[in-house]
């Protein structure tokens, strides 16, 4: 039997092991079909800190969460062995280092035939991930969620920091830009390229202003039927939602996606290959009624709820 | 003539008693039409607690609020004799000590011919409510506003408990399910079976993600047809709404109602014979800037303003 | 060449001069196009005061905002010179001689031909800079988006308080009413007459339930083509937007405007001869994340990227 | 028999009136030995604001305060009738108006031979109160117990505000400078005549730094012995406590007494003709966790306690 | 070799498990000398709520600290095989059920010839454990250290809540009364008897006032000679400390000890026959920058480094 | 004439430039004695990160502090020239760079004969500042405030970053050990050599638990004997204090100095050659009131008011 999370009605919500929807914890990913991992950094980031503790807060939310979605009908549990396989032991005092680490870790889990659902911790370590999951998948197909494109070339000369992780996963083939999705855009700039580069490489931008007051039903089968049968990761920046929902973030920036949306999206997105989901820039020190983070572990359940081989009821 | 607020003009907001609206405090029902009352418990709930300070704070935002609803014409203070009634004294180490103790001050406030208006406190309180009022008025047409139908049949073996509500309310025929509405539901569950049992026995289920992206004025169209005549109950859960609009709720589900949505359901069922009406699961520890609890005012204040023989100018 | 704000690939965002954008600031407006000018005042408000911070914690905010309006096109500082002025020197312990101050301040300031760009303090301080500003222009359109009319006649015998504004403007012949919008009005009152008197002088008002669930272009659009050539002023009271989004205010109204709405009504006055804009009621006390600030932040940098000259690339 | 607060007993703490230690509220002042009366303003402030919602949560934190104190013996409620007058009726837009209203209510209030417990509202207040307790009881004996000394001979040309208050006392005959106390001022100036003047006209000043590591015992029988028979008034500035103690209040100042310092020095009080007391500068805005009305209820619980009349067993 | 928590020398201190000191979990209590259980309760609370949190935010908190006491010498875990053994499976909807629970809880971990650490949650928890323990150790020499005495008979007509625990442990002859002593008591009270009556039991009272501005060594000392060789149980509310130090408590009371305080006091204990020890009230909402959860989880180490067995080196 | 802070009689204290003390900003360090510098980074904390905004946040509190320090008689703007000098624009993504950065910021700031006082930012700035100090002055004395020695030899194999300062600042021969005084130092640790090693290098150790309950003037005294004329540089770091008067920090150790004994220690050492200053770790996020940062701030000036040729009046 796979296993499952601890149920609110054996032990009260506030009590409990601090994993993810109370699942085991691992140490050892084989058998796994999926895996709960934390990344908790904030080096990367160039604003407001704290994503360090993003892991361990989310972890705390998504003891609310029950184990079926009756939403959609998604049982994730009933098809698949997860677990939370707890941190990576990142070190705090070097990015660098901390990307070099993050990837090696990912090398060794994705020996194992798992998706890996990684909760962060900065945007940074999405680069590192992508390494590990093109070395056994490819180029992959991205749907990246996010206020902010990050793709500068270099933040005070550094080449690997939360704002240039995409374009470092075009230029080092991680993904595959014609099959590349970057959604909810928005904010300032400093120039007119800041979006149209990336348009010419192929990626499909859709700011968050074209999405403004509607569904997002139809973009996400839009990009089922793009996307088609190829590997997919999603990125999922919680910054990409309105402040109002998620104020608890590095980098806010107002007029975004709403939570609605947000899950129309994830949850249209049902039937694709995905191979590796992620859940980054909830900061804890900024989110005071613990809501960002309730909503970060929602969203990682409805990405978890649209993974291959989970059953419907 | 009716009892009025302390106007604003008068007295400055932030001066003067603690009632609702700054209503005078009454300790005797008679001559009312209506009358406030709070319940200040949360020994019901089952995540976070706070909610006994949930009256607390509602009266103390309520006194932002005006006699006139400008939006609507609704002039209540004109027509309907109005106080506050204080709390009900519960004993906050038992559960079901408080149960019975609500239901025995209801009976006696009920020996008056006036509407309740409760301020919560956990949702417990609206059982003792609804048996009160219904040795009153027999089974109540009911209009539920909530994340959750809280149709459990026990939480650790309790039956009385804030997730069992509806399901006794059922049982004991306290409500007439075919009369019943449950909107805004959603979050996670255990089984399919969560909201299929109640439409079986004929409660009229609308989950949020139906109602995502527009008005609820033809929601709010149909239930008045569908009700008629019959005595009516709005028990509406502050959970309802979406965390980004009340964060101070002790279990908070995302993609939910928002204060428009909210606004548009009760302004539609004007014309029904409301009997009673309450507001709960309001937690000040939660609601840092009162935003929750000023919500809740106003939404209270709606309420207070669709009851019958309230004058419209 | 034109003023500069520092860039964030210069100097860290959390770095640096506090001016709006990290801007130079100026004693001098000599040579400005348009200017930042802080009121930082709350001794005019009614309910929660703390609004004397806004303009430190506005500013504090906008380190994030990059130079190029990316959505739109906007490239303020390509065509126009601005700078910081700092703060009025206000009186905090007297209203009455502050409003005085005010208005020799910004006559002051308007020798230059400069528009102003007030960031507040409550909103009492429009009308000084009205007096100010209407004795350059005469009687100027007004686009005025706020949950509050502001036309009492006195408050507590008062007749300049941030409740009065608007009608003493009128009185004063510093707008002229049938240019005037006001635009999210909603919440309580006192009688039918506090939308009509306004309406009866010419005013149009757009209660924020006529703009529920709906994109604002059209309304944006309206008055561009009825205002034409006229002089215009934006006063934009922070409390306009639902609280979910700007809870940081002394006088929250739940139920309001989003902001991808008020982006849609600011980007869509682009082309009208803007002579001033304010953004007022920001209160950082009850700000606990700092998007309020954030919010006003932004939407200042919409107004400034509308204003008369700005090139678009 | 005697009024007397709502024990805990029979309603639990978080319920009930929200008067001062759950009192009965009065409106006449006929046949009460002592009254709480709360001034709700701000606007004398020159830092931080907020203090017009410290009466509201002094009389919060209040209902923790059980009737007899254990620790000294005193049975205020055995011997003395009190109520809670509520709020008076201040101008939130003018301080000067405000100042006069203070004083008439005053007046009014001390045609009945009862001593005034003041909860602030800034320390603007003690003026006015001063000015109607000098009117029935001639220049009194001050214990003045503050960081700051408020002798400023004006502050932008305001001649009455809250760093003003204590030199226009002195200069309008309303203490006694030879019976004036200063306790606990510490903080920053502008030259050595800060503290130098005022004991040059005989007030007796105390810095913190002189009191620091030790009991206020002495002090407070060298106090006692020197004030003798004289009425005094006790006026208690929330800010002479350190921050750690007091976090909660508008201008604070570092390295300042501790709780039990204060309580020592009240406690040694005890015997002197105690003719008015407040306690002045909670700033709930800034008071997080709810401890500086919590201190202030209980510093003026302890004031009460040592009131003429009040018996001990 | 005995458990050990993880470094931070190997995993940076905000990651890992959320067990105490991140030591291993563990179901089994064989094995082990001591062990941590959580009881996370908060239904027994008159006042503010929120302690059902208590022990999750100790054990976060608990992360900052290192396995050696280098202000004793104490090395705890070079001699003791510890480990958590996660929360006791509370019924958060009946406080006499959860009584129930933990004793039965207790009963079978103290099959085990363990010391158990108890983490709360409410003082009503100490009931149940001391029911446990006198099992296996007979009447046992009480340390309590709290505001309040804890001695009510009934509250509510209930005689097992947070305040009525001690007077039910001695009638119960769980404790030895002349070994049993209470320390840092204050706040206000009913009646002289409050402490008078425990007094006349044996019980040896050391109100806060009587220990402001000393050492508590000398007490510590006259604690250890009294006692001797019996065994004894040391019961902790972090509310003994005063609100500057523990703001995050239900019923703070102002006044009270001082860390260096707290620690002389458990330090000085060293040597005694220690069998259990609690620390409980922790209140997560009400402790904003977690200070109050980082102070109980250093005092339960301090504990720790005192139980019999531990090596000093 | 020196450069004067901006007085609070002539502008608002809540207004004006956001500079240390509201001192003129100045880009060239020519004709200063001294000069505020803010180092504004968190990458090199380990537990919890946020004081990047330590600076920032500081200055806004110091707007309160007045020129003139009564409580000692000190003048400094009377007799020294200073000005804020901004912040070193460090490189938030790299610690190696950052600290080489800060050297050479120094190195330049340094070519002009005044004294830096660093405003923090994380205790790894004081190494480079160190580097920069003995390149002019050679070894300083070195009086060194925290709860933490900061001398690992490396942490996740890092040999730069905030908890291994001074054993480097020791082997590089930055610091004279003979004249290094640490004070303050507490919680736990690995080994008893944590702090003998240091004790070997001739660093004197003053432990927090050695002076509790007492003034450090005699310590003060004591160094300043043992110091006598070599050149001195001050690292406070604000977790020396206890988390009661300053929770806004990122790894508090509970029972730490208090307030009055910071300010008894800092006055204690005026007539010593002071080289430079600075006041570190700083958190904001985690200070909710602002009352670290406005201690850091009197702390600051405190340093300010000892330096060699400050009058005194």
């Amino acid at each position: 039997m796979t296993n499952q999370p601890i149920s609110g009605n054996d032990l009260a919500r506030f009590s409990g092991p601090q994993t993810f929807m109370r699942l085991p914890e691992a140490q050892d990913p084989a058998g796994l079909d999926a895996a709960l991992i934390g990344v908790p950094m904030d080096i990367g980031t160039s604003w407001r800190s704290g994503t360090r503790f993003g892991p361990k807060q989310i972890r705390e939310q998504s003891a609310m969460i029950r184990p079926y979605n009756v939403q959609t009908g998604a049982a994730p549990f009933d098809g698949l062995n997860l677990a939370d396989l707890g941190d990576v032991a990142i070190n705090t005092f070097s990015l660098s280092e901390t990307i070099r680490i993050v990837e090696n870790s990912y090398d060794r889990i994705l020996r194992h035939p798992l998706i890996p659902l990684t909760l962060g911790g900065d945007h940074t370590l999405t680069l590192p991930v992508l390494r590990a999951v093109a070395k056994v998948h490819g180029p992959v197909a991205l749907v990246h969620v996010d206020a902010h494109a990050d793709i500068n070339d270099e933040m005070f000369g550094m080449r690997e920091c939360h704002g240039t992780v995409f374009r470092r996963a075009r230029e080092e083939g991680l993904v595959d830009p014609r099959k590349t999705w970057q959604i909810g855009l928005r904010g300032t700039g400093y120039s007119a390229d800041d979006f149209r580069e990336a348009a010419g490489w192929g990626f499909h931008i859709r700011q968050a202003q074209q999405l403004w007051h509607q569904s997002l039903k139809p973009l996400a089968a839009e990009i089922r039927e793009q996307i088609g049968d190829a590997p997919v990761y999603i990125s999922f920046d919680i910054d990409s939602l309105d402040p109002a929902f998620a104020p608890g973030t590095g980098t806010p920036e107002i007029a975004g996606l709403t939570t609605p949306q947000a899950m129309e999206l994830i949850r249209g997105l049902h039937g694709l290959t995905i191979v590796g989901c992620d859940l980054v820039e909830v900061s804890p020190p900024y989110d005071m009624a613990g809501t960002t983070a309730l909503t970060a572990a929602n969203l990682m359940f409805e990405m978890l709820s649209i993974l291959p081989g989970v059953p419907f009821r």
